[in-house]
């Protein structure tokens, strides 16, 4: 399920990745992409939506500090990405914790036809409409089938699913598959999953035969960035360092050696 | 003064913060509540404000970037916070830079019963409505009677006064007590004082019997991981890792050893 | 034309800056201008833009994550400096990219006299009307001719233009000036060019008698502090805080010894 590939592919071909994300996160996010070589476009008014989205090879949406102003944007892209055959990533940030979020994200879902959405196992369950005993925005540890709930998404959305956490999962409707590589300091920084997003549209706009090992290979290399970051980590703080120089630095060969990829 | 059981306490509870705060430090104060073990949700759209007040242990408000959309989202979440009986953080950040801040923060003090409010001296003399030569926005060096302006500020607003500096100062009106840790790397780095703040509303929101020994307590610790983080930095690059690294580590013995508090 | 007092002037004086910038990088930049030595204001509203840019001693507009409500605070900026006599410097990110920044910099360019004038060769090739082949927001690789783009954009708006790149270009429209220093990390992380372009405006706030040695002399320091970052860095992560680190600690002598400057 590993594309060995696509991690050089994506360095030679530097994908222009459009970022509609949120204000905490923008600048690790553009930073952690440049650092795996991609080309973030960071921008959010919708006066220069259609534009852009045409322009790059990937689409990623994230309502981590969602405001009105930025709905329209957000659908603008979609729909011209959509429009153009360009993946879109849509990045539910705590989708559970308030109406607002709920109600928006439904209407982007409902207009715009996501190429995969990742998010952690409270806000999948939130999208799956299962309960999930989950605790603030970031929470993505609770109790729940996150197996079932990586299905129910990916059927009901027409999409793929991928859930980051201790374990990530990732499935197509059918087929569920389990990527167990990491670091404990991944949820110990603001923007891991954000940026894990990110990555994921960055190797969305890659040629590739099959999505689901696309986005297998995006969550491959990016935990396993983290548990190379993770050993010259004091704690967050150098984590945060650490883990742009793991994704400029590894390469396939570390990926392949480190990888835990399993069928479900 | 020093209450020992609160970081125990703050890092077993993982306390929701929530913060309107701006955009210049949002991810840096999200990344230090994580570090020291609360959980930040970062939010500023006034559609979601009342529910996310009412989920979280305490809400901190700053207003570094200040524009009008921002303000009825205070309002909200101040004044849900009031009715639910959740602390409420002020920082009035460049509070006597221009006369919108200052008319701005007039109608929220006005508005909203704020648990405790943090600045550096030139920020709380501007509320203490004293004299006080400062420079700028971040500027808390000056000259004049800061433990006067802390009284002043708390007796005033029926508050706790926070005022950050080489030394902190802490009061509640009658009570004046200083803490005299802390790293000359501090005003260096931008979003430390605000990050000062959000860790008081991480802190406010542990149950307490002494309201003035829980910032005292915030303050110290805060201060003591700075003066740890001190120690491996090359300069305030370095710092502002090692910052997040030393929230994270910091136990309470260490800081009742570097503890310098004193009643005035 | 290496102006050698600068430096130490502006950490004498710390001069006041404000940033009308992006929100990707606004945290950068308010660290880099602390630790280089002056005082950054982040803001964006216009409601205090007529106050801010009248005790500032530089203004800096950066159209990064331009957005309409912005635009009316970047004009009170850019006029209420012109009328006090305050330099102000432009950073036109992505001007090529989208018809809505294009629009929103011909408006800023006709309504607001600009000191200096800072982008890559694609952002500046765009501004002199010359083709260019470019690719995304911040590539500034391509080809063409830089030096003839320097001395068009300068003549064009009658200012003084710095192209920052592999080698950086500084023109008043009829002298062209080189600096070969430089880190090839700078174009792997968000906000290089960004706080180059604070950076800029720092030093233009210090009295000079020669508006061309002072901004040669701003891009002389912030590339040889890059250039002395690069050595501790172990990637971008690392390159991002030993750049705040470098800016902090060079000093007049290393800046001398490391400068390679020609008069083309």
């Amino acid at each position: 399920m590993l594309n060995e590939k696509l991690l050089n592919e994506l360095r030679n071909t530097n994908p222009l990745v459009l970022n509609l994300t949120n204000t905490v996160v923008s600048n690790y996010v553009a930073n952690g992409l440049l650092a795996i070589g991609a080309s973030p476009i960071m921008a959010h008014t919708k006066e220069e939506m259609a534009e852009l989205a045409q322009i790059v090879s990937a689409v990623s949406i994230n309502i981590g500090t969602l405001h009105p102003a930025q709905i329209e944007a957000m659908r603008l892209a979609g729909k011209t990405a959509n429009q153009h055959n360009k993946p879109v990533i849509l990045d539910p940030v705590g989708v559970g914790a308030t109406s607002y979020r709920q109600q928006v994200t439904n209407e982007l879902l409902s207009e715009i036809n996501f190429t995969a959405i990742r998010g952690n196992a409270g806000e999948m369950a939130q999208l799956a409409g299962v309960d999930w005993q989950s605790k603030g925005v970031d929470a993505g540890s609770g109790d729940g089938d996150v197996v079932a709930i990586a299905q129910t998404v990916a059927e009901k959305y027409q999409t793929i699913t991928v859930i980051s956490g201790e374990i990530d999962y990732v499935s197509d409707g059918n087929t569920v598959i389990s990527i167990a590589n990491g670091s404990p300091l991944f949820p110990k920084i603001t923007g891991s999953g954000c940026l894990h997003g990110a990555v994921c549209a960055a190797f969305a706009g890659l040629y590739s035969d099959s999505p689901l090992a696309t986005f297998v290979s995006a969550c491959t290399i990016y935990a396993c960035a983290g548990q190379i970051a993770e050993k010259p980590s004091m704690g967050p703080g150098g984590f945060t360092t650490a883990l742009l120089d793991g994704l400029a630095t590894i390469d396939s060969d570390e990926v392949a050696k480190l990888a835990i990829i399993n069928t479900l």
